[in-house]
């Protein structure tokens, strides 16, 4: 039983990561229905096999005509067109638009032969058979030419874009109705410690229910990757190696990260497999650990709540997104507040300070003595305070990342 | 055939909306489990059955000792302490600690009788059964206090609150494994058009292939409600009454909304139930339609994709999120940034503009002539042009909604 002799940085354990990290692609790939493609990653480039429109096509309700027609139509110069018909959405116009006739159209109705332009109704006064216009059209006005939304061959998605709705809307549009995404990362959830029960088992004597084990689930949904959770795993080495060895593409364990005896996951990662980083110069979190068992990052978060989901945060949501070809970023968003009183740290290490934000300022949490997990519940957000800093002044100006 | 007659502002709409909504909690509750309930939202107050922790103990490796037994303690005053033994978590020490003993501790174990801090293994050399404390604490320094974390009887999440993995993690550490969040509305959507062809089959000859029915089950489902979808409802004043009949919270029509021969949902809503608005001073989406049937709120939105998308999101995804419970805000990140070159607007309107943003610069995506579902496939994001703007010249300063 010992402390840890020497502490990484969090800008080394990012850099072994970012070696470490799988490229894109390395994942494979899986086809899903359209609707239930939306905030998927793309795996592959999507060219349209049509062009979108497929032909020339009202954009407004009104009269397909010859745009030179209407030159000099004002409502003190109405300008008589005399109607052919009417030209309905999927429905061509039989006939052909002279100099002087119109044809009465629909939105999204194809462009009669013959017509260039169409005059919205807006400004048509229909009298019996005639057509009078009220003000001037150029040639293509609210024309939908072909292939102006889209080209034949057109690349339209690229490989690695996160499908928004719209772009659901598109690639229907073109005929597609199932679509290749990057697989989900699956991503095994191990718990260890004796001394916890599992969620739905109220805390009871000595004992404690567990927190992070669907907490972690619910992070590992939010970034993208398929959670695998199981049964809490006992304080016992051969147990934990064997969870190790299931199968996953990343492993994420909760608890019996230090350097205490019953802290069997990192010496069993550094014996099986590589133990990279372990013990980080940050508050919370300091007893994480970062390495991996053949092909397959592990990452041994600290079971304190708090402090996992600060590592989490830090180094393991990272990993997942990254693998799932999503953006390694913050999954938060950022603003800049000023703080209403002062955040203390130490130079030396890392802070994830929990705030509160009003919308204006910035209000440390107050922690009574330890890492709580209300702390995060009742927080807005976080501030990180840099190694090199102790800390900002009532009044300092801070970047927040909201929950 | 005829013009709108008249255009409500968007003011007009969103205050007609602001009075139709129901009430929070008019949608009714249903209980999930844990994991799945984080992003939903929570129905009633949650107070705490338990104390968390639920006895005093230890948050880091180390030794329980008497605080005052380590006074003057430095690497350079060792003060020596007889180790009594070893306290595992979930595991109470059977004996008490008296002056001049510890007793080596696990982080999560309850705190020995006796002793009231723990001295973190850094700080402690061990030789033989002695500790040698090197360093001094106060008391209560290390030790997690019963219902430090959460006391018994505090309201721990209140109601409305959108449940994040911390709030998961807290509930399942009070002996909760499932919990009462409101329900998911209930989206109808219904898609009209004698040319749509339904998404899986190709655009060919006059037919174009749905792009808004996908689109707007992505958008519902991003805002937190259930899509409803069917077969394309042909332009037919009694298929389209029968659709608008159909169950649902709220419905959704596409297409068939503006003053056309063949725009029938606008008469039928008229006739049958309440059309509040219909046509609206923006661009796009000016030929939409709000009302209701009965209770149920109804949202003619255009056939044009983007104007589709734009009168979703200014009305009908407002709708759904505040029915739902969550915020009535607009659900993209805002930022502010200059624009590369100008962005042209008429008075008398309020323009819906998509625009691209490269970090630092905004430039308003060239669309030529109409408005094209590539243009928000392409874009970013977009910037509002308030109704009594011209625009905004080269290097204003806007804001940006980033999709």
């Amino acid at each position: 039983m010992r402390g840890f002799a020497q502490r990484s940085t969090i800008d080394d354990a990012l850099a072994w990561l970012a070696s470490a990290l799988p490229q894109f692609g390395d994942l494979g790939v899986e086809d899903v229905s359209l609707p239930s493609a939306a905030g998927r990653v793309l795996a592959s480039d999507v060219a349209s096999p049509v062009n979108v429109p497929g032909f020339a096509r009202a954009m407004m309700d009104g009269f397909a005509v010859l745009a030179e027609d209407t030159h000099g139509a004002t409502s003190y110069n109405p300008l008589p067109l005399s109607i052919l018909g009417t030209c309905l959405p999927s429905t061509p116009f039989p006939g052909n638009v002279a100099s002087g006739t119109a044809v009465r159209i629909m939105t999204g109705a194809p462009l009669p032969n013959g017509a260039d332009a169409v005059l919205p109704i807006e400004v048509i006064q229909v009298d019996g058979q005639r057509a009078l216009a009220l003000d001037e059209v150029s040639p293509g006005k609210h024309v939908g030419q072909l292939g102006e939304d889209v080209r034949e061959g057109d690349v339209v998605e690229r490989a690695g874009r996160v499908l928004r709705p719209q772009d659901i809307g598109l690639l229907s549009s073109i005929g597609f109705s199932r679509v290749d995404v990057v697989r989900r990362p699956r991503v095994r959830i191990l718990i260890t410690g004796n001394e916890l029960l599992p969620m739905g088992t109220p805390p009871q004597g000595y004992r404690v229910t567990d927190a992070n084990g669907p907490m972690l689930a619910a992070l590992v949904a939010r970034d993208g990757g398929e959670p695998l959770t199981g049964p809490i795993i006992a304080d016992d080495r051969d147990a934990i190696l064997a969870a190790l060895r299931q199968d996953a593409d990343l492993t994420l364990v909760s608890g019996a990260t230090s350097v205490g005896q019953e802290d069997h996951a990192p010496t069993l990662l550094a014996q099986h497999g590589e133990l990279a980083i372990h013990g980080i110069a940050m508050r919370p979190s300091s007893p994480t650990g970062i390495g991996r068992l053949g092909d397959r990052l592990v990452f041994l978060l600290p079971g304190n709540p708090v402090s996992c989901l600060c590592a989490y945060d830090f180094f393991a949501g990272l990993a997942i997104r990254s693998l799932g070809g999503r953006s390694r970023d913050w999954p938060y968003r950022r603003t800049t507040a000023r703080l209403s009183r002062k955040l203390v740290s130490v130079v030396g290490r890392v802070d994830y300070a929990r705030v509160k934000f009003n919308g204006s300022f910035v209000e440390p949490v107050s922690i009574s003595g330890a890492s709580v997990l209300s702390s995060v519940t009742r927080a807005d957000g976080f501030v990180i305070v840099p190694m090199d800093s102790e800390g900002f002044p009532e009044g300092g100006e801070v970047e927040v990342f909201l929950y």
